[in-house]
């Protein structure tokens, strides 16, 4: 199965599937926005990937007040509440006979006169992408090829004060950047030259802010288990605040195992006994090395992973319906 | 007339016009691109702002190098040739009888299976855009309103090590930040709440490095003259490489004037004897203003636009047509 991930990715096969544009339920190959749209000519626009078990978005609450907040950044006052974003994403998913997908929700600024500057009136483009995305773990495959393979890059992440982290937004070429410092461009499979032997391997790229601490991912968030604590990039950095990760943390803190959000140096995660990274797609998924040194899974991992599905499983599979207290 | 600038902005009324896209000229409200396009997902797309005088493109080879630049900073191997792009342009140019216009030329990475990372293999979208743009200089009216009133930002510019700024892309969120800075929100037409009384009249946001050194403005590169040297931020900081910046470093040389390109505080700019702004659609806009502190043009800024006219008039308005040396 291909990598699917929070930071946007789709499925391949689209030619079946109706698509949600601007109110319309369309099909995939004619699902279109204006090469006028902000979105299109500046990536003006926010987005939340989200995922479906059995038919119901998971944490709708969380990715609905991430959404918020990424408009809030964007001064973009689209106007839409909530329950109708969560009205078309549910159409999507219906009208698709979808039951475990993946679904990119994006609104953007939409056309408007030919100003860097934007309009205060903004007439929203609203648009949610669904592809199937059969659920992983209790003993199936998960969504993910294998553990992650993490290299250090050079591409920097963009520092807070030139774009907040915390907005999620259509300007993902920072963290497309990163990724293409992981691709291996020689026909005979080797790394481009000067590059570590390892780098041709990696999947994900880790990338430091400006005074070289761990970041995230560029497309997830870190984790990594030290002296038996978990440890991951504090929100004051350049970091998104991922669903997921909100929600390894609400575990680990429901398991007693004690977290600790900080900064910390590349060496820190190289160093560490286990280490995942998680985003709404992978769910929890494990890191097999890092630039190139073993770190590998482990009881912290399998246990936050084992508390996880029985979360999914409780609310979304389990007979009478979600739980009530599902945060 | 409405502000148009290098950041790609456009005019408003669209109606009646052609677009290129992908390789067929369509109505412009028919003109789209898929929603799974990569430069819609992520801003994964390379652009350029061109100015048409007479019929023809000025510094269109200026131009096809900066994109060429762009897509090797997104290793974006798009595969097509220089010509073609430009006989895209032309004929969308021809198709709507326009001669003097502005012109937006983009190539996207196109559709491609669900993952962040590129693939090698890229099936691009390319999109020309027109609309009438009126010559100005030489006694017609500027394409401006009038001069520049600046406003120094605290949205920092990206830094070149986590985005180069030498490409230009369709992630604009950093620029659009900026500008949202000088907008007046409230409806008494009062400056924000702990903001200087003059940032509702600004519009043109000067954007600093990571060191609070002078980088550039959101749509515009900065210029300004001190000791009878002219001024302007060095590509050495996160700059993007204008083509009108070119052109009028190399009036200068001509005209003997001293050019100095280093790194320069705020207050340089502020304690200016003379600043003005350059973009493809502005050409040389004379700043009134920075921070509330006059500045004004004067004779350097006149004497450096009234050659850059005659350039443009050489070029494509005189008998016998364009100079062949034209650069």
């Amino acid at each position: 199965m291909s990598e699917r991930s929070d930071g946007g990715d789709e499925g391949d096969d689209e030619s079946d599937l109706l698509y949600h544009v601007d109110g319309e339920l369309v099909p995939a190959d004619e699902a279109t926005v204006s090469v006028r749209d902000r979105g299109f000519m500046y990536g003006d626009a926010a987005f939340e990937t989200l995922r479906a078990y059995g038919g119901d978005v998971f944490r709708w609450g969380a990715h609905a007040d991430r959404l918020r907040e990424t408009c809030d950044v964007l001064s973009l006052d689209h106007g839409v509440a909530a329950d109708d974003l969560k009205a078309r994403v549910d159409e999507t998913l219906r009208a698709n006979e979808l039951e475990d997908a993946y679904v990119r929700l994006s609104v953007t600024r939409g056309v408007q006169p030919g100003k860097l500057t934007p309009e205060e009136a903004v007439d929203p483009t609203v648009v949610v992408v669904a592809t199937p995305l059969p659920r992983g773990g209790r003993g199936s495959d998960p969504v993910w090829d294998g553990p992650a393979s993490l290299q250090t890059v050079k591409t920097r992440r963009v520092p807070d004060r030139s774009i907040p982290a915390r907005a999620k937004t259509h300007n993902y070429l920072n963290g497309i950047l990163a990724r293409l410092e992981l691709r291996v461009t020689d026909v005979a499979g080797q790394s481009p030259a000067g590059r570590r032997g390892s780098l041709g391997d990696a999947d994900e790229a880790v990338m430091l802010d400006s005074d070289g601490h761990l970041a995230e991912g560029a497309t997830s968030n870190l984790f990594f288990v030290r002296d038996d604590a978990l440890c991951t990039p504090s929100l004051d950095g350049p970091v998104l605040p991922g669903v997921t990760r909100a929600e390894v943390v609400d575990v680990a803190a429901a398991e007693e195992i004690p977290v600790r959000e900080g900064s910390f140096t590349p060496d820190d995660l190289r160093d560490a006994s286990e280490a995942f990274v998680t985003n709404t797609t992978w769910e929890i998924r494990p890191v097999e090395s890092v630039d190139g040194i073993d770190v590998g899974g482990g009881p912290v991992t399998t246990l936050l992973s084992t508390v996880f599905d029985a979360r999914v499983e409780r609310e979304h599979y389990a007979e009478g319906g979600s739980e009530p207290n599902g945060r």
